[in-house]
């Protein structure tokens, strides 16, 4: 067979050991033509590709971070207007199958593939965890790792200036990173997309917690947070005097909400990027090669149209239609979860 | 109410974590006092505790290796002939219910209480992952992270000399730090007890290796790894000169065979108590967290012979009695997975 | 003899092991008495402190991150006004000999004090390495480690999506925390404030590296790093409309100018707080436990007035006097190897 | 010009480091051709070689473990008797100045090479940290943290267990790696084998400590440390049942002894060849990076005979045969400096 592969969305610890798997299964086993097409959807309008092998350079792609393919976001109209050139270059390139690799966007975008039957394996990525019907996918483990030791660290400056810290992490949907660092590193409050804060309540828990004696006050803020109704005024989408609009992130307006409310100094630190580079952590090299090497026995098995997927400790398949209906999002009872650790 | 909290066995990342989130939930929330009890099930037997609050002590044992109420093994024997002086310490100390944190042997002894009337909710605990009945434990994300840290430079090594390294990991039944770790890290074979090796086979695969004109072979050796019947004679529980059954490891005396059989030279490396020791990963923190919180939510809804347990992305409860009756051991399909990265 | 010990300004990895190697050697090997005066000059002001011994608990400060005695900085002019009630502190408590620990602003206070008859042995503290008459300090191995960290992992996204990515890191008046983590992580261009920079230079080097078709470009920026006069107007100091001067930074800024010259996307991160937290590596736990029984030494040889400093492989004794007269910047020739990597 | 570059010896983090500022600086800036020689001497005594030039792969060598060159170590004999092949190879590829970085070994062969009028410059490297005229090497760094890591993770285990533990780390002749790690970790006695010990006073300083209250004895030996006259009898050299001579190590033979007298379990872990793999430290990385630019720069200055060296801050030339003349042991006071943190 002649297999495609591509890696969509954001970059993602776990990328490259997929492809690997995905190689070392369907070319080192089956004797498959893998062709890997570059910076994700594009590299199929554009015929943009290379061939990857069974070799040692493929092999040492298992801990390294980003992607070799490259990868890039494209606009789904772009890709709807594109399909003919979509099927074109996968006739000229004689491909019997096609593994995707990416999120929410990319999925949905395979999804429809799908639809058009183009045979199709999704596996999923998301540092954010945002995915359905899958307890998790690479890349989270990974985040999650990354953010807490940042938090680790940031407890023993807050404690020495008895300061207040906010900690911007990644989540624009989903409150996944926050919660589950913030569970990790003992954060004392944890604001997510799902569950609106309230100013007000959020400067009492800081203020109880000083006057208690307690000498420190680390907030984990996912970067999709929102303040309830009524509560404050976020600056959404605003630009700055350089027209960029990342200076508005909302640990730093809440930072300094806090800081007038309360008078008493709060820093901000926004982890940024650093979340979704470099080497992937052991559960999630071990879950990307799993999600490869079932994709590729998937395309040899002639499952088109699912995604791979983990459930407790198996990788099962489950259609792309179901896993990309709606985003996963932080449940009422996991967020209990976490609030019971708060203060 | 008075809820006893003790921790058994071998030490493991995350035991604090989980007397942490006991202390929390239960005191801090419910207003329960607690008594740690010391050294395992040896605290029950000669009455040596410890109240713990919810205090800023505490909850600084979140990302702290070992168990601050220390542990033992206890024979079972011992335990059995203990019971009236268990049941004794108990009620001197007006214990309404027993969380003990441990793995087969400390929860089996918990199991044999449950069935003697005494109020006890379990929390399993294994670096091996070998504890039937739920998905994981706390501990083993730990465990193969620490093992694939040192196998990734291990890589390097090997590369540099041309070598053939061996490393042995923990695991005297189950496979699974070796399995995991090998996947993780890119071995080229991993042995894993629930699989007999042949050493021929293994020095085929070595040479194959070589012929082909790759730079070094990296094996994964779990500690109990056995031989094949026939394959070549395992020293086992053999004694050196000096009375040391430590010497005689499998990894040591397969690196000796294979460099006699193949002429190459072998290194071995055992990684030893490292595995086991240190601070927790995020994955674990959060998992021992869950592990405790519920716990002692269980506890309060009167649900003892229980025992907690992580399936999919969910804390349960399974029977005590259920989860010890056999260890849970690496499955023949899961071993195929990870051997078709071999070579 | 009882010795008085306080640590001043920002928080550094490595102060607390300071601390425990003055008990350690004071109180463990002298008998001394050890007073820990809180939050830097303010505890002295206050009369705020805390006994400690060589117990323990001490023992365990090795590792932590953070100062025990919590720390702050002081405005030179109060602490000119407090000088008799730093007296009346040190005549109240009985205080023999104090050993301040600190950066710039605390030793250049101790120097005063020196001035003034008190008998002082100071410890040079900075992340930024920036204090004179010494090698190195502790704590800038440390922040040096986490943004060499921090930058590999930006590596793999930069080349996943070629981008400009620019980090910024701690230094407001001295580069070696850039210049080193951009030695370190092989950045392509490393932005000092001994340097000015010019954006159309800078503009150019990273076209340069694009057209040869390298995948990314990563540039180092040192907070304090400065435009060269006419290169682009950097807002200093300027407000955003929440009054926050943190929004300003040189990296970000420059990045939204390199983004509107070259039209290609630019990504920026600033390490923030997490460079000064947390566990300190292994050189600097052993420099400044050095540091610490060195200054005890210093205080039993009666050689008051003097900083310990590291040369070669040696702690000697400089005049404080000496070490506070400038800051220690990164020299020219330096400057020159670092700038021999950079494109 | 035409550089010829070799890597002998045990593999270390930062050659490859040292490699790639070589290369961009004698072939980058220069425009030299580098001619790599494999697996250390042995590939000028069989002209086996590669051409290395400044490109995208050479620049990513900076982050990676081992020796993209291989290496080896070499018999002496051999090489004196293969001086004439060895001018052979050199003539047969024009070379100009050779660069050996390597070890005491590798460095006495340079030296014996350069008599003969080799033109050759020297960069020294050693985990072991006994190269004699540099104030440290490349790779000692790295070592000593990875054993630190690992101490730190063995402290919370013996803690729990109330146990002595054994770690046995490299350093056949200098104890540096053991003293750097036991001074970071907190060790509470370090054995070296510049300082014959007793064993009765080692068993005695751990009865001490357990006597006191405290509840765990960890005990950081190097592998050359040696028991002084009747204190024990240690094992040399000797052979295990299997013609093995690693199953003798000090740290094993001590741990047996020790148990053997105060009848307390004692856990022996030897760290091994983890010590020096793996990606290099920050400080490891600048450090090679400065050896291989200057040691480029003495090539174009032909200043030959000599070997690069840090002194403080800066790096200098020395003669190569100053720098063999002995071994640079742990001086008196500088282990009298650890051992004032010992019990």
């Amino acid at each position: 067979m002649r297999i495609g592969v591509l890696t969509g969305g954001g970059d993602c610890p776990g990328l490259n050991a997929v492809i690997r798997a995905v190689v070392r299964t369907a070319n080192g086993r089956y004797g498959d033509a893998i062709v890997g097409f570059n910076d994700g959807w594009r590299g199929l309008l554009e015929d943009r590709k290379v061939q990857i092998n069974n070799d040692d350079r493929t092999d040492r792609l298992l801990t390294k971070g980003g992607t070799m393919l490259g990868t890039a976001r494209t606009n789904p109209d772009v890709l709807r207007d594109g399909l003919g050139r979509i099927r074109q270059t996968l006739d000229d390139n004689g491909i019997d199958a096609l593994i995707p690799i990416g999120g929410e966007g990319t999925l949905t975008a395979a999804s429809w593939l799908a639809d058009e039957g183009v045979p199709v394996v999704g596996v999923p990525k998301t540092i954010d965890n945002d995915i359905d019907c899958t307890d998790t996918t690479f890349g989270h483990d990974t985040a999650v790792t990354i953010a807490t030791d940042a938090i680790d660290r940031l407890h023993t400056t807050a404690e020495s200036h008895q300061r207040v810290m906010l900690v911007e992490v990644m989540g624009r949907h989903a409150g996944w990173i926050a919660m589950n660092s913030g569970i990790a590193s003992g954060a004392h409050l944890t604001l997510v997309p799902e569950v609106p804060f309230d100013v007000s309540e959020v400067c009492t828990m800081i203020k109880r917690r000083f006057q208690r004696g307690d000498s420190h006050f680390i907030c984990v803020v996912a970067e999709g947070a929102k303040p309830a109704a009524g509560s404050f005024h976020l600056q959404e989408g605003g630009m700055d005097e350089y027209g960029h609009e990342r200076f508005t992130g909302v640990a730093h307006q809440l930072g300094v909400e806090i800081e007038r409310r309360i008078g008493k100094e709060v820093r901000t630190t926004v982890l940024g990027h650093v979340q979704r580079g470099g080497k992937p952590t052991a559960f999630d090299r071990v879950l990307a090669t799993r999600f490869g090497l079932h994709a590729a026995e998937a395309v040899h098995a002639g499952q088109f149209g699912q995604m791979v997927a983990l459930h407790g400790t198996e990788i099962d398949l489950v259609p792309l239609a179901d896993a990309v209906r709606q985003l996963k999002l932080v449940p009422q009872d996991r967020h209990g979860e976490a609030a019971a650790f708060f203060g």
